[in-house]
């Protein structure tokens, strides 16, 4: 029996795109929809952040700023997500914000409990710590992922201040797991200086490749979208993107910026690459919007969030 | 029967201020309640606008400065208002926001609407224009109101181009509707240089009695108590409160600021002072967020709103 | 009888650049000047965005900015142009904020006005609602334009909420009054989600010819150019730049950012390659202050304003 | 033969406040009237700045903020004052900004030039080294003034870092040129820690009174109103405005902010109560736009310079 | 054998403010030092905060907002502070931002360890949470306290999310430790809603006494000192400063702000009203730089530190 | 005899980033080294700015963005340059703001002193007149250097106003001086309109070379290291960054914007090219904080001085 057509998001031209429901995209919470191929998750957790918190309004900031996004029909991906896809609000994990092990315990029981009722999760974080829960529940979905990292930063390290879960360490505690295939991962948009000398040396060990900036400088877009594929293969994908992967001028509202960065156009240039990938995981972190201005930085997470519904969108073709 | 208890907000011990739902103070959705005593209503509309325009984005900040709020119990008022009455968001007013004309029509249809669910309404802005179709709608439930109107501006002026629904004319619309009792109606807060010599004798024509800034300056927050109470008697009351009679240091995020106004201690003191009036109706406008800091404006206009649901909470003692 | 000189602004180096005249570029007023080869003409107008309001405050915004341009000699288009032609800042137009139909008339009978005494009209918006009177007014003068349009968006939707004249469809309106000639025109910059599958083919139909963004980071700054100028050819030509063709990094002041955008270097580069096209007006809207930030996007409008004034300079040559 | 009635600013039912000319108020420029009772001066001058510059760009934005006044009819003076008396503005002196001295010589040149043709001038700054020249050119018309001087600050220290003239120290080179009546000159507002244990006696031996914030805060408006006029008398009086004077919650824009403050309405109260005086000159200064916010700072400095306009129009009465 | 004379800070006639080093008032570090008797300490720590953080940057900022100080001399107290004790910047404490009670075991030692060195300490927060360490040392040195306590909260709840130590809780938790004088103790400023109804009651409990905003609006600043005065009589006093409780007009730089709160006037106004009291120990805390702007609440802070300065040079004398 | 290895900044494991002193990268003071290879040394004046002030905050604000830089290991320069160099922060020169002369005399003698002891000085600016004195200073140390600079504006003007030291007269000064050799120097970056036609040729006739930014679009960074690695060969290299070189994307905060500049990346990708040169003293200059957001333009400017730090740290290899 066909499944009846998924409930589209409020329609921008019967309800003003500043009015109507505050979830991300005005789409129907997920109470309202009757199976959910996607669901977007909100985590506002921030305590795992080393430098400018604030990650916490995260979620709230790109829901309002998803606000701005017509989203009928992308062309570069010739979709109509909407259409072709349910995706629906799950609202927000509530973690605690004084103690990160068991804000983790609680991502991760919120996830594997949505799981039971969404084909996917898009998570709005919150600060890089929730990788880890985020990635050990999609692993009792679907097994062993290709992680695919956008950040300027590694964050392989291995604790701060005897934390060993922080938004500094998600993928070594990941690696640890063993939640990732560490034949088909990789960073892309690293840059500036480490920690040690040997950071990239200890990071190859937990099977990571890099597409660091200075490549994608030389080399391209294109060149970058080979790599990544040529990486993944078939496996299936999760991507995780820190917003700090854009330069400072593109997201400026972000805890731990690095100049020197990506634009954005880059980096839809490269998710768009991405299509046919078996995308069955997302997150889009690190938005902390008291550093952010006119929005630009949300705006920006928001879009890339809705990037990623339509490579799963396309994912069903 | 006894009616069920109220469904509360979600608590801030179990999910952070800063997660859950973006409602007014986290309260449950309209749909969600089985009666309703107060339905908070966003009404994103600034066609009105004179000068900086904005207030569209209203309703959205005031909700989310509303994440600030303790609310169990307000001393003040000896009160747990969300224990006492039913109170639930009601989202947004679709208003078309290139006829003014339509927008009026569509306020009054949704509060028409909505006061057949709900015992009163309490209204989020926008501009000043909507208070014209809110009364409108509550003269259909109560009759005749007593309007106490808070404001830098005496807002009584005739038509700006043309315009008869515009953010600076509603009163006037109102008093030639008889939309409010012209024995029990005044202005509080008004300040500043006027349009015309004869602005206030037109405007003691339409019934208004006025607080000018320098009388409570001079007199105290007891004495405009007593003159509002006094004035106002019992005749069903409706607040309108321009979030520009304070003083642009306490909400530089308006439309029309207008210096030596009144302090967010002096407002909330006036208002604890109304407590036993009828209260049945209200509106907060004129919150433009473009133009606020560290939500300072957004968060006055959300403590006014809870305020006043206080108030109607007194009301039911 | 050989024309007197120019008058030019007020020097720099008499007059410090943040002191004197409030006009572009601190030029002379219209009423100062024997004859006028271009007029800048404000037109504070904004009633027709459909999201963040604001562009009213544009001229002036871009006026302030221009204070910071050395304008003596452009050595990209090897000119001084306010040496070579007389300019001249014709001042605001007052439209009606309420009636948007009334407002486009008053645009529309403004331009005529002036161009009985000006060569050129260069419009500041105010939103691109102001494109239909401008090119109204430019018909008159010199029949059907080739119209070259930089935006993220089409602006070729039929109605909003009704309404025809709205900032998201003048270029269907023009269309349907052939106010440009549809062998000659285009839109540069175009990017993002649509509202639905056939906006493209609907836009083909109008006679448009589109440079999305990625044909851009394909092939290049000249080879856009060449595109331009192969299609343009010897007609007259009208310039309608929305500020929102920027990336939100170069100009988060406007209504409806849309990230992965073009740099202002490519958007300079792309008019100086314009050299000896037959610029006869232009406009650049969409500029809305309250979401700018350290002026940076008044100063990109104001620069692309004088980058404008060169090409009609060099029109001359 | 009765003198033509002003001419009026630009009217607000025609022309919408935020368009039309960037004078102050919109008023009429000095060339474009036929006679002038004030004249509005910018000195955009702020190279006597000790700590946060900026207020060179004090004019424009005290200009800009000018457009939110209604001006018409002021209650409190019961003053029509733009039909009362001509009001214009000059524009801005050019000053040199590497050369202190020459710049008083500016500024002192252009008053004096000014005063051939207006009656009064009200001096928009600018940092407060700017009294200096103005007060002896308005010696040269009426002699010695009364000086009363609104500041958190004495500015009566003698030099920093060798400088005679900078902003901390214009009423020390007045009281040695005897520019202001050691009779019947004052402070107000004056409050916060000195650089010396002397700073207060040595201010005293310079003839000034003090009417310190704590003054204000025990005693009340209407006390200090009487404070003024008492010692003012009938001596022609200069009013001085430094907008440090307000607290920094009403005047974040400045360059030494001083926290406990006045209100903005305190001092707007102190100035009605100064009708009936016969001012004859004023400024108001070190409005510093870049650590503004929302114009609350400008708005401020505008309606001052509006209320100064009102007592001046009361002075004709 | 007498003392030598404080080594004072870097002078302003030598330095300009706006240079020289970063210590608070441009004191000396406490290594240069040989004697101190009130040391600065900085306590960048935020782990506690339940809504905005960022209390993490306030050390820092109120440090750079320290050099607008003018300090030599303050009149208020008739002293020249830095002449009469030592004070010294003895840097900041490194706190642990992923382990709440680790965090204050490291700030507990450090004030062990910097009471050998200093007669007394005046923290920099951090969000309130620091007190409780604080409060410990001091103890460990002069005994229970007398704790009054400025703040719009009470800060004694019992646990957030099964935390015992959060900025919510500090005072519970010192009252269990018997950290202050129950006979002696209260808060100042409260406001607001609470999250139940006896919350005032389990408070009384603690010892507290409560000066509620709403009685310094109905009594003044001079009842306020007497209340205060009458309750610390002769014991050691710690004043706990959270600047949260001035309106956000005046502090909107903080994490949890609340309306209706008290000037800043009439704070420094009951601080100076404490001259003679044994003040032995200070905080200020809770200043969020990222939501302040043109560092009024930064300013704020490093005021009321130097007031208090002042109040530790008075007892000596 | 071996020199003991350097004194490294405070660790960012032992001490969070934001916490510990507020030197540049949290580095030793100077004399609390046994020698330093490379002084950091602010120059807090901007009593040379054209148009909008405020650089004098620039050293504070680029030591307080330099918290965020992980400094051990930088991978293009495969240096761990705080272990193979001793960095000490000197603090700040204490300038006269109201003299330029003398400031400059200041600045030159205080670098001299500093040369005493310091192998080289890298220095945060300040606006760029500063760059005479550091050439004079360093001119005495080893005589001629190339000069590379890196700017929107050539800076090499005469006279403004009248004074011949400001911002944009420094290197004809330094040229007229014979402070750089006129065979080995460049611009780098310039764009833009020019004061006259004849800019580009009297610059020329100094001794200085071009690098437009159409250059550096068109033929990428590696043409551009190669160009400028020619030009300065062996010779001594003075490297001077002024933070507008970035287009106002990337740095919002600074004086004298320019569009269509160069990224952040591309800049540092030119540095890093520049291994192996002699860079023997450097400066970046022209941040103003009051226009910064988010610290991007500060952080830009403490990567760039870092990314310097590092070619010297190289130099040595």
């Amino acid at each position: 029996m066909a499944k009846t057509p998924p409930i589209e998001p409020v329609s921008g031209t019967v309800v003003p795109r500043y009015a109507g429901p505050a979830t991300f995209c005005r789409l129907p919470e997920l109470r309202d929809v009757p199976y959910c191929d996607v669901a977007i998750l909100g985590i506002p957790f921030d305590s795992g952040t080393s430098y400018r918190p604030g990650a916490r309004f995260g979620p709230q900031a790109i829901r309002q700023a998803s606000r701005h996004l017509r989203t009928n029909f992308h062309p570069q991906y010739d979709t109509e997500p909407f259409k072709t896809i349910q995706v629906a609000d799950a609202g927000d994990v509530a973690c605690n914000p004084y103690n990160i092990e068991e804000a983790i315990a609680q991502i991760e029981a919120a996830a594997d409990e949505l799981y039971q009722h969404a084909g996917a999760i898009l998570s709005l974080g919150g600060d890089h710590t929730i990788a880890v829960p985020l990635l050990r529940s999609i692993n009792k979905v679907v097994g062993q992922v290709a992680l695919v990292h956008f950040d300027a930063h590694l964050d392989t390290w291995d604790t701060y201040f005897g934390a060993p879960y922080t938004h500094g360490t998600p993928f070594r505690r990941a690696a640890e797991e063993k939640l990732f295939n560490d034949d088909a991962s990789m960073h892309v948009g690293i840059r500036g200086p480490l920690y040690s000398r040997d950071d990239m040396a200890k990071d190859a060990e937990l099977g990571f490749k890099v597409v660091h900036c200075d490549e994608l400088q030389a080399h391209g877009v294109e060149h970058v979208v080979k790599r990544i594929r040529d990486r993944v293969g078939d496996h299936p994908l999760y991507l995780s993107i820190d917003i700090d992967v854009l330069d400072p001028a593109h997201a400026p509202g972000t805890g731990t910026p690095e100049i020197a960065g990506i634009t954005s156009r880059e980096l839809v240039g490269i998710l768009r690459g991405l299509q046919g990938l078996n995308l069955v995981a997302a997150d889009v972190v690190e938005v902390a919007p008291a550093y952010d201005h006119a929005e630009i930085t949300s705006l920006a997470a928001a879009t890339i969030a809705f990037e990623m519904i339509n490579l799963i969108a396309c994912r069903k073709k």
